[in-house]
């Protein structure tokens, strides 16, 4: 039996696209004598499609298009992913479901089992999980088709009550088959070679895997699709951060001697990934929203500096704009350094000061200000001056604000909420200072493009005369690893202390941490690569008194 | 026997403040002679505790309160809501459950059987369900403890494959106690009562119900805590937005001859209901985040007024400011009207103009920009300054920013977003402009407040001259209709022209929705009043294309 696997980027919503996509890859298929060929999960609508599937008319055109896709499958069959009516009285309205699609209409439809419900997923909000399951006989194999979590189950511990392998065992199925809308994460592809990897090995099967490829908002699908033979090894690993389309047969996958799996280790690759998965991220960002050209603040920083460059090859450097905004606070190195990357990049770019406006607004509030002196207030007044400079822009000729701020500062709220937290799309508010420094250094592996002072130097906002951000912070190589114990891990400040970090830093930061909820809440959608991102993955509440 | 109802309004995480009211409410109950003291879902931890549960630190906290009150039940029991970890190996591990604490320790504990997994609640997200249910015999009682959404799966065609109260049946119980968690929206009370009166009369049981009251962010909790007799009449109702404590006994239950429990249709009190709801939310969200100052920015437009009015009753009118910032566009009456309503509210306030403010930037921007007309941009400085005024009022003086959006423009984006979007909360996110006039008049009712001339007047931002909202926007009448329809009904813009509505402003308007996503996106937490509120409760994909 030949199989075909299609990676492909699917619009939310965007039905008309999303449905000539999976007929040209039908057509291919077609062409290529493929008995079968199989897209990602919820591939018709888009994943993931949240609220809208609340709307009835939203289901509607999922199903006007699975007619419209049945009918080109004539001469080869297809598993297409798409919500399903629940049939039932009691439940949730729908099923999240695998169509099996054969001469000219729906045969089957097969519902997930297993409803990821943490982190950044809200399937249980929407779908009722299967209450029984079946394969399929086709061309002389008994197919088991699952979705994405549905395989997830392996461990003695896990966050499931059942197991949709285990009950699809009883009918001696020959070739597992898993569609899948598994998001990027850096370690995130290790995890699921290794995870489908032990599927395939211990069902002793064939195992195909298809993956969405593009970015929705926040989450970025990386791709990868892969085939696994019956030993748990890959026989084939398919794009990342690309479509891609793959013709496989049976027989091959059985003799083939696959690739050893790598180990659930931190990838080497760690940064080379996030670099090419934040490039996705923008690029669909604006072509999904149907933008073009993005605006930012350069300030001579590595953070605004390394997010000018993703965005220039993301979408061209034609389509890029830099405004320098310096205010009598900042160095003269910074504007320097800003237009030397503008110009090494070939980036269209203004210098705006912003003296006039702060002093204005200082002069308009004088007579409601008691105090004469110089603090927070005035900190702010410039990264807000800034980003209204900015939304001027953006307002006149639509270039959409990329934000520059990353986790770090957003971690503890060593940002301006209305200045420096602005944009439309957050590109590094999910990448640790260090980790901006790393991508820097990658940026530059094969010469220089980001100026060595722009990484050289303290890293400072430059708000009041002197400024570096270690006045107010621990230095980020501390600070990062406390924040990576408390969010990621999410371990208590006494259990960071224990592992040997000084109790007042880790109270201070946590607490910090903990008082900037509300400034996040307010916070662009944050681009997400680690395993857990700022934003729809991580929800706290503002007003809790989080317990020290 | 003697029952106590405690209707309490906890603070999330803070431990010290809940266990204190529920102890304080344990004496008083073992005062009266009770032999039983009931308080709320989750009552230990506060609801709604959100990824606060991912921490084991979290859960440690809420076992360490559990036996601390514990040992204060040496005379009366208790039933207490905390979650509890999951025994079993497989499943998420916690539940959500109650707590039956008597002779000093925890004699049994419960779990929630079906969790709300919709709109505002992610109880999946936390917990396991229930698998089995069973009773307890307490005083030659035989008692059925549920735990809020236990109790709503009467219907044929529920959310819900299970039916604890099925389960419990089995055992005979002879008093079920429900308790909750249960969030106002304007109609909830009659749903609620209505369906826990269906249940008593079903089971022929006396039934007893516990919710919380208080707000946390944008969840407002009521109370109207109840009892209600074996024939499903309403015996007593609890106070509503207020702390509560009310005695009872099993005998006098039976006996009384409760009240007629009023139909699920849209109630006469709605806007007092609304009044009373926003007034209790801004109270507790500073109460709870440690503020006490407010501040806004005040018009002369409907808005802002009812804001300013509620914010006073909330926290005092000594600690509210207002700041009227006109413009050339503004009108003379504007600020006639904001001066005139902070006098009569003895509200602090200041004339702050923007125009030099609003000069400066058109000059800086002079050069980037190629035309020299009026436009979108303009406007929106305007807005922008006035949100940097106050956001420096915020800052200097710790005064919060309220946000005076209504949901009408928020729903078609009729906003600035860092503009007039700015503010810790948002007011009046989910309330109508048409609700918005109700509200002022409500507020009105018992003698002029909010000047005449502010409702009067047709609405206008004042951005440029001679604006009027209608030179935007459908009348609001008509678009509040509309807005209600695909909001809270969830209809597609076709089902909503069926019922009478032009289609080319249904279109338009469906469209502004959708177009405004990424703003609201960014919008402050919006106190919800209404089924359906801008926030965590409608979870929409920024980057979709949303169907017409």
């Amino acid at each position: 039996m030949k199989i075909a696997l299609a990676q492909i980027n699917c619009h939310i919503g965007n039905f008309e696209l999303n449905c000539s996509k999976i007929i040209d890859n039908i057509k291919r298929a077609e062409k290529d004598n493929a008995d079968l060929v199989i897209f990602p999960e919820l591939s018709v609508p888009g994943y993931p499609p949240l609220d809208l599937l609340e709307y009835d008319y939203f289901i509607e055109q999922c199903y006007k298009s699975i007619d419209k896709i049945a009918a080109s499958c004539k001469n080869v069959a297809a598993i297409i992913g798409s919500p399903a009516y629940n049939e039932k009285q009691k439940g949730k309205k729908l099923h999240n479901s695998a169509f099996f699609l054969s001469e000219g209409k729906v045969k089957k439809v097969f519902h997930k089992g297993l409803l990821p419900n943490y982190d950044v997923f809200d399937e249980y909000r929407y779908f009722e999980p299967a209450g029984s399951f079946s394969t399929i006989n086709y061309n002389d194999h008994n197919i088991a088709v699952t979705i994405c979590e549905d395989l997830w189950s392996l461990d003695e511990k896990t966050l499931y009550v059942a197991s949709p392998m285990e009950e699809l065992l009883k009918q001696n199925p020959t070739l597992l088959i898993n569609i899948a809308a598994s998001p990027f994460s850096y370690n995130q592809h290790l995890e699921r070679k290794s995870i489908l990897s032990k599927n395939a090995f211990k069902y002793d099967m064939p195992l195909i895997y298809v993956n969405h490829t593009g970015a929705h908002t926040d989450l970025i699908f990386d791709g990868g699709s892969m085939v696994i033979d019956p030993k748990g090894k890959i026989v084939h690993e398919m794009k990342y951060f690309g479509e891609d389309y793959y013709l496989t047969g049976i027989e091959t996958i059985k003799k083939a001697g696959g690739k050893k799996v790598p180990s659930t280790q931190a990838s080497s690759e760690k940064i080379k990934l996030i670099h090419d998965a934040l490039i996705l991220g923008i690029r669909d960002y604006f072509r999904k929203t149907g933008f073009t050209k993005a605006v930012l603040g350069l300030s001579g920083g590595v953070d605004s500096a390394v997010v000018l460059v993703l965005a220039a090859k993301a979408l061209g450097n034609e389509n890029v704009k830099a405004l320098m905004m310096p205010s009598r606070f900042s160095s003269k190195h910074s504007v320097d350094d800003a237009v030397k990357l503008a110009k090494t990049m070939k980036i269209s770019y203004d210098i705006v000061p912003i003296n006039k406006i702060y002093d204005t607004f200082c002069k308009t509030l004088q007579p409601l200000f008691e105090k004469t002196g110089f603090g927070l207030t005035e900190e702010n007044l410039q990264a807000r001056a800034r980003a209204m400079l900015l939304m001027a822009y953006s307002n006149e000729y639509g270039n959409v604000l990329l934000n520059a701020s990353n986790k770090s500062e957003s971690a503890v709220g060593y940002t301006t909420i209305y200045g420096d937290m602005c944009g439309g799309l957050s590109v590094l508010g999910d990448v640790y200072k260090t980790e901006v420094y790393e991508l820097a250094g990658y940026i530059n592996r094969t010469g220089r493009v980001i100026p060595a002072n722009t990484i050289n130097k303290p890293p400072s906002a430059e708000l009041r005369p002197g400024q570096k951000d270690t006045d107010s912070l621990p230095d980020y190589e501390l600070l990062d690893k406390i924040l990576y114990n408390h969010i990621e891990l999410q371990m208590s400040p006494g259990d960071i202390v224990k592992k040997g970090f000084k109790p007042d830093i880790v109270q201070k930061t946590v607490s910090m941490v903990k008082k900037s909820e509300h400034k996040r809440f307010q916070a662009p959608p944050v681009l997400r690569v680690s395993p857990k991102a700022f934003g729809t993955g991580r929800r706290m509440p503002v007003v809790a008194k989080q317990p020290l």
